[in-house]
C-alpha cells in the first residue's frame, strides 16, 4: 500500500493505534502537540540519536525490521550508560516515496520488539517525507535516582577499567555483510556484460540461457556459514541492561560509565578527558569472541584495532573502585581491561609484547567516513 | 573550514563550547551519555520535529540562520500549544558533505538566538553525515503545572474557537520565494541558451558582452517590494508564547488548544476530532493580513483556502467558555473566529454569503508533496 494512500494521519493512526502506554511517568502519550510525562520522584535522562541512510545504515543487508530494533538499542544504550533506565521512545522518520505502508509497519514491528525488552512506551514523534534517504531519529527519557546516576566525569586513579561482553565482533559482522554484499554485485555486474556481449552478437540462443542465470543472482544468498555470531552482533545488537541489575546485585556502583558506540579507544578517551585522568589498558585483557578473531585474519585485519576501533558493540565501559576487583572477577561477562592513572600519564594500552602505544580514537572516521 | 579537519569531537566543542545551561531543571547539559534533567515539581513535556531539505525548507532561500531560528520556533511551539514552557532542546543533524564549518556554525547562531529569546537551553544532540540533503530533527522539552496544561481534546460544545495573529500570510510568503526563485533560474537558463549560440557560432566578441551579463545575473535581487512581511513571516517565524502570558494575566484557561502548523482546517478538525465536537467557523472571521490579500489577488490564488490550508502560520488556535467572549474581545491580536458544537454537526465554514462548507484538511498534501 503506498503511503500517500492512506496520509499521514492515517499512517500515524495506523503504526500507533496499538500502543499503550505501560509506565507510571507516560501520563499523555501520542496524539497531541507534545507527550506529558511525570518524573517528580527521579531525575529525567534525555537523549538523542541520529541515523541516516547509506551512512549509518544500508538496507541492502538490514531490514526494516531488524533496522528499528538496532537504532532502538543504540538510543536506549545511553540511558543504560548512565545507570538509568529508559521509558519513552520519540521516533522521527524522514521517509523517500520508495517506502510502502508495509515497510513503515514492519519498522515499527521492531521498534514494538525492542521497546517491549525493555518496558519502553513510544509516546510520539513525527513523519516527513525525504526526497532522498531513509532519516530516522530517535529521542529515548530515562528516569534514575540523583544519587545513581552514573557520569563519565568520575573516574578516580588506581580505579579498575572494566567492559561487557566482547568487542569488535559487530565491526567484523559488517565487514563480512559488505564482503558479502560485494559478491553480489560483482556477479550482477558479470551478468550484464555477458548481456551485453550476447547483444551485440544478437545470440537469442544465449540470452535465453542467460535468463536462468539471472534467476541464479536474483537467488543469492549470503554465504554467513560459521559467522551468525558476529551477523548477530551487527545486526541485532542488544543494550545491556541487564549488566546494570548485575551491577547493583552484587553492591558494585562504578565511578564513571559509557556505552561502547564509536569504539574502546574513543569511549574511554572520553571517561579519561572528563574525568581528568590517563589510563592504562592490556591488549590481551580486550575481550574477543573467537569468531572475531578467525574473521580479522581472514580479512588480513589487526584484531586489536577492530576491537578498539569497531564501534557499534554498545556494551558497557565502567571504572570501578580498585576495592571492588574480587566482586566484578565473580561476575560472568565483564572483564577487567586495566586500570585509571593520573592524567599526566596518557591515555596507553600495554600490548601482548609489553611495548605501550598511546590510544588513538577513531570514532568518527572508522564509521562515517 | 571543511567539517572532517575539525573531526565530530572538535566540531561538537567548538559548537557547543559557549553554552551554559540557565535553567534549574537542567542539571546536566551537553558532554554526557544523556542530559540529566530534573522537573520534581512540574509535568515534563517532550515533542519531537524533523525537517528535511527539498521538503519543509529550500537553502536556495533560506539561509542556515533563519532555518535554525525557524526550526527551534517550530518546535518550542509544540510546547507553547500545550500552555507550557520550553526549557531544553536537543538538535540532530544528518549533514552533507558540502557544509562547512561555518555553516553549522550559523545554524548554531540562528538557534542560539531562537533559545535566548524564550530562554532555552541547548541540552545535547547527535551530528552525522549524509549521502544526500541536509536533516534536522529537535526535540523540544518544557514543563506545565499539571493542571495548567491544556490538550486538544478539552472543548466543548458552545466554546468561542479563536486564534491568534492572521492566518496564511507564511504560505503566501512561500509562494513569492518561489517565484523569485523561477524567475532567477529562467535567467539562468535564458543565459545559458545565449552562451550555447555564441559558441556555435564561435562569436568572441558576443562571448565577452555576455560575461558581463553573467554578472548582473549572480547579483540577481529578488523583487520583495511591499511583501516584506510574508517573507518574514516564512522565513523567520515567532512562536506564541506572548499570548500565553496575555491569556494568564486576563484570567483566561482555554479549554482546547493546538498551534497552526499544517493549517487552521487540519488543527481545527484535530480539536474536534479528539474533543468529540463538531464546530461552526466564519470565513469573514478569519484574520488575514492586507498583504496576504493583495498577493492572493496577485497570484489568482482564493485567499480563504490560502488562510485554511497554507500551514507554517504557528500561530495558537484555541477554544475558551463562551463566557469569556468580553474577556477575549480585550485581547488585541486575539480573534473569535466561530463557535464549537454536537458532534454530529460537524465541522463547517460559514461564507461571505452565507453558505455552508465542510472543512477540508490538506496538511499533509499542500506542504509535503
Amino acid at each position: 500500500m503506498e503511503i500517500k494512500d492512506l496520509g499521514k494521519f492515517g499512517l500515524i493512526e495506523r503504526l500507533t493505534k496499538n500502543i499503550v502506554p505501560q509506565n507510571a511517568s507516560t501520563q499523555q502519550g501520542i496524539g497531541d502537540d507534545a507527550a506529558v510525562l511525570n518524573y517528580s520522584n527521579k531525575e529525567v535522562l534525555v537523549t538523542s540519536k541520529m541515523f541516516m541512510e547509506g551512512v549509518q545504515f544500508d538496507l541492502t543487508y538490514i531490514d526494516m525490521e531488524h533496522l528499528a530494533y538496532k537504532v532502538a538499542m543504540a538510543t536506549m544504550s545511553n540511558i543504560f550508560a548512565m545507570n538509568g533506565q529508559p521509558r519513552q521512545l520519540i521516533v522521527s522518520l524522514g521517509l523517500g516515496k520508495r517506502f510502502k505502508v508495509e515497510d513503515i509497519e514492519s519498522f515499527y514491528a521492531g521498534l514494538n520488539k525492542a521497546c517491549a525488552k525493555w518496558n519502553v512506551d513510544i509516546i510520539g514523534g513525527d513523519t516527513k517525507s525525504s526526497y532522498t534517504g531513509f532519516a530516522i531519529n530517535l529521542t529515548c527519557i530515562g528516569e534514575a535516582s540523583k544519587e545513581d546516576i552514573i557520569y563519565r566525569s568520575g573516574a578516580n586513579e588506581t580505579d579498575l577499567i572494566c567492559v561487557t561482553g566482547d568487542l569488535g565482533s559487530a565491526y567484523m559482522g559488517l565487514q563480512i555483510l559488505e564482503r558479502e554484499k560485494s559478491v553480489y554485485y560483482q556477479q550482477v555486474e558479470e551478468y550484464n556484460n555477458k548481456v551485453r556481449e550476447a547483444q551485440r552478437n544478437n545470440d537469442q540462443a544465449r540470452l535465453k540461457a542467460l535468463q536462468k542465470e539471472r534467476t541464479a543472482i536474483d537467488d543469492f544468498q549470503p554465504d554467513f556459514a560459521g559467522k551468525e555470531y558476529l551477523i548477530d552482533r551487527q545486526l541485532k545488537p542488544e543494550a545491556r541492561g541487564d549488566v546494570l541489575q548485575q551491577l547493583r546485585q552484587a553492591g558494585i556502583h562504578p565511578t564513571s560509565m559509557i556505552d561502547v558506540s564509536d569504539g574502546l579507544a574513543s569511549e574511554l578517551k572520553h571517561i579519561c578527558q572528563q574525568s581528568h585522568c590517563g589510563c592504562r589498558i592490556y591488549e590481551k585483557n580486550i575481550p574477543i569472541d573467537y569468531q572475531t578473531a578467525v574473521t580479522c585474519e581472514e580479512f588480513n585485519m589487526n584484531l586489536t584495532t577492530a576491537a578498539l576501533n569497531g564501534g557499534e558493540d554498545y556494551e558497557l565501559l565502567f571504572t570501578v573502585p580498585i576495592g571492588d576487583h574480587e566482586k566484578i572477577d565473580k561476575l560472568e561477562n565483564i572483564k577487567q581491561i586495566g586500570y585509571i592513572t593520573k592524567e599526566s600519564l596518557g591515555n596507553y594500552i600495554i600490548t601482548r609484547d609489553g611495548n605501550e602505544f598511546e590510544l588513538q580514537a577513531q570514532g568518527w572516521s572508522v564509521k562515517e567516513n
